[in-house]
Parts: structure tokens; C-alpha cells; sequence
């Protein structure tokens, strides 16, 4: 080691605000960058450079250990400091505490369940009553070509720019006229584009929901609200499971607990497949007008009816102002639209759009672009005809191949519209022990915990009819029923709880 | 006004999560619910109670900005602050008391500017310099057509339903190989699919930033970034601004402050245009290494140069995995397709993708297969060199017609890449009289002052030159220069400040 390498320049000012360690320690970093000092240079011992810089070994300590905080350089027990190799430190750095840096955050037990539920069906055997999601087979992907590519409603390439965060002005305008056509007074004021009626609750819970403040919600729901409402900190009140909406009860929890909102899926309710029956609408809209309560109606399949149309929303009953309607083209079109909306007052919207705003700018021009023609054009009331006829017969297919084969050990109620058929599954076999062995023998659905807070037991199970076509539903119900023969779908500890009654 | 029935038991807990205007606000809205301050009561001027409670002007003006769009107060211009009439307020609110249902959300001074920037310039005589995007006559749509109906790649129709949150797997391997081409060492692991980088942005801040967290940004910076940060309640530290990379500052935030997220644009920054050169982003990746330092590197410019290619993205330097890298199509291609990524380390795709499930399942098919057929058959490559050549022709000719016009008045760096020019305004006008008037004669473009927190004053503009064609842009700064010449742009009150260095 040269000396004089190491001492030449170390300037010391006792005068100067920066601790004496500091001036040594950066006088020495400056020539291990420089490489005046190179890598592998042993540094004096920290005594003798003590003594040569009359300082005390304190100050040497500390100026050394802030070159080696720095990675400039190394130090080796019972042999000394050593200029580091600073890509040699790099590598040891190789991996960033992620977990320590992350903010703390909401995990559901049952997201990894909506995450695989999300993703597509598996091409092979597996038969799958689990996702709820429209068949590819349906899927008209016709009117892209026609609405972009064709370009018959004037586009300018301004179009596939920014827009503004509510929507695409022409498409806003077209859904507003759609939304009248379905009895919601609507302008395009009215409305705004969400990337996915996910999307739109997201910012609904974003915008009125803060930590321990309380919403309703009907049990069983849909996971994907509950997620996103306890992700936000709501304290989630489930209404009591019923027939039918009870009015008391929610009474109740208006007046005890000042809910910011009830959420509700009132037609074809998932999983359940139940209609809120007129009367009860406008008694709940009686009610929630006299607490001012906001009502979030989440309407995904009112469209997809297979008799009776079903009764008007709860927005075109509304007559306070406070329902806020999430529609989506999700599951009448097809999913990879990622388009949805939400009606509301335009407070709400105006508000909304701001969150909106942070999340994503705007929702994707292409999308909104081809749903504008299909609405404008009126192709959507031909399709929707076309998709009724078609999942009325699977829906009658799943429903004939249950009691054909199951019926020993699977009950519903036939649904009016909807994707789903919520089975009661009679002890002693357990949804969660039949889905246990069904996996195995290529059918999987949803059993019905997944729809309840709190790991509820449920003796449910949730099966999509829309996904599949006759032969796969009629086959799905036969290896059920084989499990069900086999004995080795029953509850392995007896629950000793009666099958509920059917709802 | 009684004073001490305003002040009295109004609480301020500095070390209180909950920011100091929200707490005033708190206290002088239970105030006014229990009749302290009963109706009509003209409440402190925002000066007096500043002093009063030795907070700063903006504090008080936040609270009582709060309490007005709670409905409890009301403001008479030239007159005060008056607590409202609140039953009259609610029937105004036509019904639903929609401002107290609502969570208190941060509202920036901004939002309105970042609204209407990101609104499509309107198709009038006005020249906008001000919309930071590409220019819509330069779209290639017919992209659309060959991937989503010549449809090349072997699309399915499961391709258009629910996919994974991540991203669609095709795409996620064609954009790791192009990440790979650019430098940047990425399997379709290390990539999450984003609704546009904005919402990137967003994802990351939920995912790391808890209110009152440090984050470091450059100054100026890109507005969004400020907001989004700021509406997570972080502490936003800035680096001194200056014509390069003040390491020093950065580390003594680093000791100072143990930030979770330092936030740069170093390629072609907004709004500055400016480059980090290679040696210093070395040495911020060795400082952040030794500082665990997460880095996030938004680089929606860097494919858009116009003479040298700027030095290789941090993320493709980034030694320690602790780069999160934003990428974006709107620039290059079109913002419609609201296509972003993130690449960043696996356990950060992973928690990134569980926020946005949440906030839009997953992000547009459409979008993600166009963009998967231009990159499969390499026809970004075509098209950026296509508009490379016509940018650095409207570069030069909007430099050339300030050169021309407005030299006494208005001088710039020439940037190497991007999509903007900073102006540097020379005394005695002034950035926003300038606006004003240019506003008046139909240019547009954005002061200076919004790139920066806290309302630092601002002697620059940004004009983007990528929207306009080569008459306009000439146009658009002959216009300028007619409102230097008639002296109507200098500022009414000198500010007495020199103009800043150009940087």
C-alpha cells in the first residue's frame, strides 16, 4: 500500500459544519472513484491512519464504515478494509425487500378463487360450470370489422385518441337513448364509460367508501363486490338470507348503523338467479328515498331473460335520484369489450370521473367505438334474440340432465333469466367434498361459500349453463351423478345441519 | 363573529394521519351540525384563522373549500364565508346529499388543466401546443384491420372473453422479446399489461405509497404523476432543478427521509426534453442499489428521437431488480389503444396484479391483439421510423419559426427526442399574461408552473410540436410573436425575479 496515494489530498477543516469522519470518508471515496485507489487496494489500518491523520480511531471507525454502508469498500474480519469490487457488491445487492416496501393490503381468501374463475376455461376435458362468462361459440365478432374497419358512422382518426374520461361523446349519447328505451331517464350527463362494471364499482367504493363505514349487501352476492368493498375497509352487513328482500331488516340497519351504501343485484341475481319482484323495487325505493340512502343496483343480466321480461330497474323506478346502475356488455356481447357503465346523477359521474381519472385515464376508444355502432345500428336487439333462444336451451338442458340424473341429490328453482342454476345440494353429500372429487373427474363449478362473507357454510352449489353447449351440460351432470352414486361425495364429518331451505 | 366559539376545542395533532385542513374542517363542521356556528355566521376571514392557529393560508383555504363542497358553508365573493342553510343546500342538491356521501378525496389544483389537456383539441381555429399526444393524421389504423380481421395470428374466440389479469399471454411473449431487443432483460413473468401507463402509475402507488410515505420526484415533472401521488397522501420531495442529476440531493433525501419510490422520466423528460447521460444513470443505479431505492422509470419518449439514440433505460442498467419501468403505445402509436406495461420484478408484477384486479380484472383484448400483431411482425419497427423523420421536421420547423419570430423573446435547448420544447419566457412577460392573450388570439400551450408543485413560479412554456403540422406550428408562433410585439403578454405585477437559467 502506498501511503501517500491514501494521504495525498485528505484535507481536514475542523472549521467546516461536516463531521471529521465525513471529510475522510468522502476524501477516500473520491479516489476509489477515481481509482487512485483501485479495487482490491488494502486501506491502512484503521490505528495508523488515525495517528498519520492525528484524529482519533473513532473518527477512522466511522469513516470507514460509511464507505462500506456505500459499498466502496469491504471489510474482511482479521484482515482489514479492502476497496470493493463495486459490481461484486451490485450482485450481492441482487434482491430488493419487496415485501418490507409494499403498503399494506387487503387479501382476500378468496381471491386466488375469482383470479382462476377470471381466467379462460382450459381447453381440455375439464368440463366447466365455474365461470360466468358468455360462450365464445356466441360471440359476434363480426361487428368489429363492421365498426372499425367499415367506419359507416363517420370516424375521424381523432376518435383513437384522447377522449374524455366520461366517454366517447357519440357512444354516451347512444347509450343514453338506449338506457330511455329500457324506461332510465338518461341523458349523456347521465352516464359514464367504466372500463368493466368492476371498474365502475371500483370507483363507486372509491368515491363513498371509507374505512369502517358500513354498506349492505344481499348474501349470498357476488365475490367481486365484497372483495372490493372490504379491499376499501367497508364493514360489510349482510341482509339476512331470504326468499325475498326484507325490508325490515334493512330498515333496521339504515337506522342503527347509516349505511353509505346497499348493493344489490336485483334481476337474476348471482348466484341465486332470483327476481326482486315489482312491488318490492318500489317499496325499497320508498324506503331508501326517506333515508336518503344510495342504492348501487348492479345489473349484468337483465337482458338475458328466457320468459317474462323481467320487472323494470330500481333506476327507472328511482325517484330521488340516489340509485346508482352499473350496466355491462360483458356477458350479452363478450368480455374482452372490458366496457361498462354507470348511470347515475351527475354529481355521481362528475365525481366518479375524477377517480376515473387516476385509474386509467379513459376507457379504450376501440371498444367504445364498435359498441356505439352496435347500438346505433340496432344489431344489439337482433343479437340479444339470437343469445336468448340459446341459453334458454342450455339452461333447459342443465335443468332436464339434473333431473334426469341427479335428482336424488340436487334441487333449484328453475331461473327466469340469467347464467346460473344455484343448486341445493341435499346431505349427506357437501358441495365442498363433491367438488373435491369432481375436480378429479373433469367438472368443476363454484360451490357456494365463495358467494357468502365469513366462510359461511352453504349446502349451494353455482352452476353456469351459458359456457357450454348441450352435449357438455348433459355429460357434466352424468359424471356428477356417478360421484354422487359412488357415496364419496358425502361430508366426511357429518355437519348435522338440515339442507336449508331452497331459495 | 365570537372567535373563541370558532377556536374553541378545535384540535390540530401534527402527528395525526389525517392532513391538518382536514382536521380544521372536522372540527368547524361538528361546529356548525350542533348550531356553535349557526346558520349565517360570516366564519373567520382565511388570513386571521391562519394566524390564530399558526397554520398557512392554503390550510385554511383548503378547510373552508371542503366545507363549502360539504354543503356547510357557502362563499359570497367580496363578502366571506358564510355557514350555509343547509336544508336549503340539500334541496338544491336535488334530493340525494350526494357532497356528504361522498369521501373526501384530494383535489388538486390541477385536475381542471390535466382534464381539459387530455380533452381532444377542439377541430376550431385554434392551434393547440398544449395536448401532449401524437398527431392523429400520423394513426396507422389499418393495424386494426390486420390484426383483429385478417386476424393472421390464429385468434380464437376465447382470445375476445375473460383472459388473464396479467395480460394475454401472446402479447405478454412478443413484448418481453421486443423488452429483450431494447436492453431490458424481461420474461413475460417480469410484464404486467396496464390500461394505458397512467393507470401503471396508479397500480404502483397503491401498491407502495401509504399517506404521509416520501416519494422523490424530479422538478418540473409530469403533472399525473404529482396528482395521482398526491391523492395516495405521499409527501412529495423534490430535487432542486437543474440541467443535470443532483446525486448529492437524491442521497440526502435517501438518509433524510428513506422514501419508498424515486419517480424519473429520463429520457426526453416532461416537460423539460432533457436526457440523463449514460455516467449518471450508472451512478443512480449504484446509489439506489446501496439504498434499496425503488426506481420508477416512465419512458413514453425514448423511441421517439430525432438524431443520436438516447443511452440505454435504467431499467436495462438496473443491477439490483429494483427498477419498476413504464411503458406506453399511446405515444408512439395511438392513445385509443390505452396500452401500457410495467416491467418490473416478479413479486412487484404479482402485487401489481392483485390492485388491478380490482380496478378493471384485466386490460382490453382488442388493444393487446393489435398491439401483438404490430409487434410479432415487426411492424413498430417500420412505423417508428416513419414518425421519427416527420417529428424532427416539425422539431426543427418549430424551432426555426421561434429562431425566427419570437428569439428576443423566447429561447430553448433543441431536444434530442420527445415531443416537446421548454421555453424559456424572458422578463418582463410573463408565461400566464402570455396565455391570456395567446388564449384570446387562438393559440394554446401549457405555462410552466404546472409541471411544478406548491406553485412555483414558472418563466417557462412547454409547447408540444408532435400534434401540429408545419403551416400550423409556423402559424401558431407568428401568432405569439404579434402578442410579444404589442407588450400585452409582460406581467401586470414585475415579479422582480430574474429569469431562471435555461436548463
Amino acid at each position: 500500500m502506498d501511503i501517500t496515494k491514501m494521504l495525498s489530498g485528505v484535507r481536514i477543516d475542523p472549521k467546516a459544519s461536516a463531521p471529521i469522519y465525513l471529510q475522510i470518508a468522502n476524501s477516500l471515496a473520491a479516489k476509489i472513484k477515481e481509482c487512485t485507489l483501485p479495487v482490491g487496494t488494502k486501506l491502512l489500518p484503521e490505528r495508523e491512519l488515525a495517528s498519520l491523520l492525528e484524529v482519533s480511531r473513532t473518527t477512522i471507525i466511522n469513516a470507514y464504515r460509511l464507505l462500506e454502508e456505500r459499498g466502496l469498500v469491504s471489510t474482511r474480519i482479521g484482515s482489514g478494509t479492502y476497496v470493493a469490487n463495486l459490481n461484486v457488491t451490485d450482485q450481492q445487492a441482487n434482491d430488493m425487500p419487496w415485501e418490507q416496501l409494499f403498503s399494506p393490503h387487503y387479501k382476500s381468501p378468496l381471491s386466488s378463487l375469482l383470479r382462476s374463475l377470471v381466467a379462460t376455461p382450459t381447453a381440455d376435458e375439464t368440463i366447466s360450470f365455474a365461470a360466468g362468462m358468455p360462450d365464445p361459440a356466441l360471440y359476434d365478432l363480426k361487428i368489429i370489422e363492421k365498426a372499425l374497419v367499415d367506419g359507416n358512422h363517420g370516424l375521424d382518426a381523432a376518435d383513437f385518441g384522447y377522449i374524455p374520461i366520461e366517454g366517447y361523446p357519440p357512444f354516451r349519447r347512444s347509450l343514453a337513448t338506449w338506457q330511455n328505451s329500457q324506461g332510465i331517464h338518461a341523458a349523456p350527463d347521465n352516464i359514464l364509460i367504466v372500463s368493466g362494471s368492476q371498474q365502475g364499482l371500483y370507483l363507486i367504493v372509491k368515491a363513498f367508501v371509507e374505512p369502517r363505514d358500513y354498506v349492505i349487501v344481499e348474501s349470498p352476492t357476488y365475490l367481486g363486490a365484497i372483495q372490493v368493498l372490504e379491499a376499501a375497509g367497508a364493514r360489510v352487513l349482510c341482509l339476512p338470507q331470504s326468499s325475498s328482500l326484507d325490508l325490515g331488516a334493512l330498515e333496521d340497519y339504515l337506522i342503527r348503523y347509516r349505511p353509505k351504501l346497499f348493493y344489490t343485484i336485483p334481476t337474476f341475481q348471482n348466484p341465486t338467479g332470483q327476481v326482486m319482484p315489482l312491488h318490492h323495487r318500489q317499496e325499497l325505493i320508498r324506503l331508501a328515498a326517506r333515508y336518503r340512502l344510495a342504492i348501487v343496483e348492479d345489473d349484468p343480466y337483465s337482458q338475458l331473460y328466457y320468459g317474462q321480461q323481467p320487472p323494470p330497474s330500481l333506476k327507472s323506478l328511482d325517484t330521488y335520484g340516489g340509485v346508482i346502475y352499473l350496466g355491462t356488455f360483458s356477458k350479452i356481447l363478450f368480455p374482452g369489450l372490458r366496457t361498462g357503465w354507470v348511470t347515475a346523477a351527475p354529481q355521481v359521474i362528475n365525481r366518479l370521473a375524477q377517480e376515473k381519472q387516476y385509474v386509467d385515464l379513459h376507457s379504450n376508444n376501440l371498444s367504445q367505438i364498435i359498441l356505439h355502432t352496435c347500438l346505433a345500428d340496432h344489431y344489439l336487439a337482433d343479437h340479444l334474440s339470437f343469445v336468448r333462444r340459446e341459453y334458454k336451451k342450455r339452461r333447459d338442458t342443465l335443468a332436464g340432465a339434473i333431473r334426469q340424473y341427479c335428482s336424488t341429490h340436487l334441487d333449484f328453482e328453475l331461473p327466469e333469466g340469467g347464467f346460473y342454476l344455484w343448486c341445493n345440494v341435499r346431505p349427506p353429500a357437501s358441495p365442498v367434498e363433491l367438488l373435491r372429487r369432481s375436480a378429479a373427474a373433469g367438472v368443476t363449478f363454484v360451490p357456494g361459500e365463495a358467494f357468502y362473507l365469513n366462510n359461511t357454510e352453504s349446502h349451494h352449489i353455482r352452476l353456469c349453463f351459458a359456457t357450454l353447449g348441450e352435449d357438455r351440460l348433459n355429460e357434466g351432470i352424468r359424471r356428477l351423478a356417478k360421484i354422487f352414486k359412488s357415496g364419496t361425495a358425502n361430508a366426511t364429518f357429518p355437519s348435522g345441519t338440515a339442507g336449508r331451505p331452497l331459495i
